[in-house]
């Protein structure tokens, strides 16, 4: 069980997005533009940027077009814009990029509120969004939210999640996704979900995407290393959320998951020191007493911050 | 990896010591035997209620035989006290406590700082700690701190940690516990000790001791339970941590512990509600924010208390 581990594992900031949408203190959009530029310097290659939804409800995206047009351009990095609609596939196509995360919720109460629409609503928009994106020639992202339950680990059943991820799959998404959204997820409910799922093609990788929530999040990391998982979505300093999720709290730390990957001997090609110090500056921009993540604290204390 | 997991866990408190003892705000006497009648009440059958140590080094577990003279009597749990010295462990028996937690570190520079001795010295001390202990027929818990490092996880020489081990063992303790007293221990680095570790007699369990310090405390719980470990000292709101570790902080939480077993299948015979009403009690006696725990927040959320 630890012999199996791999030698490295790929991370996706998704703090730009995930991390940031739902703080009180507003980021400029170069302020938000500096940190996906520090995450790019501490190593970073893969970063989810924004999401491309209604700024009436996520204010917080507002200028998802302007963070795109100020991107560093840097050939060797991917980054990739969250949509939950057609509209949402359009703009982040017209904003440039050329990857992108579509997603849809495994649980009929989250869709509502959080796309209002229904879960065979969704699947149909879904269909539509995969067909627009590929269109453009995009690299899709098919991520499924709420895969380990909404409100409880009861209220998604399993069959549903391995029902549109088989459906995900036979689209022809590029990347699947299981997001634990609600921070619900234990190592064994992990563990048995994923035994269940379909293989997946040759150079379509899984991406498990965790919340930290109820504290589980690296016991989860370490039960999907086990289970052969290499790639997972992480927010610097453990910031995030869904706003329609009641009690929701922040992704798994990018620095703290790095700091556990390193330490097992599994490389991230990230600077941990680099990854806490930005954590800190962030923590200082966002006007907050704290961030969740516990390693920049040590890492990078306060007093030794300017 | 997941099929050998156990039935059940025990899950020994040690919130009333590790947890209070570097708290500003000191709790009465009254109502630390308030906060550990709780916990019996929640189903807890095994509780560390105080440490025998100075008073100038540790103002908070000043009341140490006041605690033990109120402890409510309850033939089915077990009370210890941790001692670290001969007259802690003469303390502990004239309180009228049968069970006794000793305790060492495998960390030479941790032995100086936290016991006033070096690690020989610590060692010799104990032998005749064993033997006064056993002379006053007490059950007796062998503990190694700093098992997993003192300032980083490579202080700490593994082979020091089971050589130890072996001698507590041959000097019959009734149980061995290893602790991470300063958070290092990954889970893989964990994996790799407890397999070297020598084979313990039946009936002598081996515990564990996790801080959460950075943020690796419940991965580190489900390597060790996959490594065959079933017994773990937690502390309630996740307090803690020993003053003489630079950047230490607190427990695995009692509540997120029970939460992942419980939600794993695995049995802990605690009321899981119950706990996250001390805990959320406790944050309010002792004057703080918020504890690092994470599952009282969203059990019994601060509204819902008085």
């Amino acid at each position: 069980m630890f012999n199996s581990l791999p030698d490295s594992v790929e991370i996706i900031e998704v703090g730009p997005r995930d991390g940031l949408q739902r703080e009180e203190q507003l980021l400029s959009t170069a302020d938000k533009v500096a940190l996906i530029t520090a995450l790019l310097d501490a190593g970073l290659r893969r970063i989810q940027v924004t999401s491309f939804v209604h700024p009436r409800y996520v204010p917080q995206m507002a200028d998802a077009e302007e963070v795109c047009a100020q991107l560093p351009q840097r050939p060797e990095v991917i980054y990739s814009g969250l949509a939950l609609n057609l509209k949402g596939v359009e703009r982040a196509h017209k904003a440039g990029l050329t990857h992108i995360d579509l997603s849809l919720s495994a649980s009929d109460q989250h869709s509502r509120r959080n796309a209002n629409r229904t879960l065979p609503q969704a699947l149909h928009e879904f269909d539509d969004m995969f067909r627009l994106a590929r269109h453009h020639g995009m690299t899709i992202r098919g991520g499924i939210q709420c895969a380990f339950g909404f409100r409880t680990p009861d209220d998604v059943p399993p069959a549903t999640v391995l029902q549109l991820a088989g459906h995900l799959l036979q689209l022809g998404v590029d990347e699947l996704s299981l997001a634990d959204s609600a921070g619900l997820a234990n190592p064994r409910q992990l563990h048995t979900l994923l035994r269940q799922l379909p293989a997946l093609p040759p150079g379509t990788p899984l991406i498990l995407h965790l919340h930290d929530t109820r504290g589980l999040g690296l016991a989860n990391v370490l039960a999907a290393l086990q289970c052969g998982v290499r790639c997972f979505d992480t927010a610097l300093g453990g910031l995030g959320g869904c706003p329609f999720i009641p009690g929701a709290t922040g992704n798994i730390a990018t620095e703290d998951t790095v700091h556990m990957l390193h330490h097992m001997g599994i490389q991230t090609g990230v600077d941990l020191q680099a990854l806490a110090r930005i954590a800190r500056d962030l923590q200082t921009r966002l006007q907050k007493e704290q961030l969740p993540g516990k390693l920049y604290r040590l890492l990078a204390p306060a007093a030794e911050v300017r």
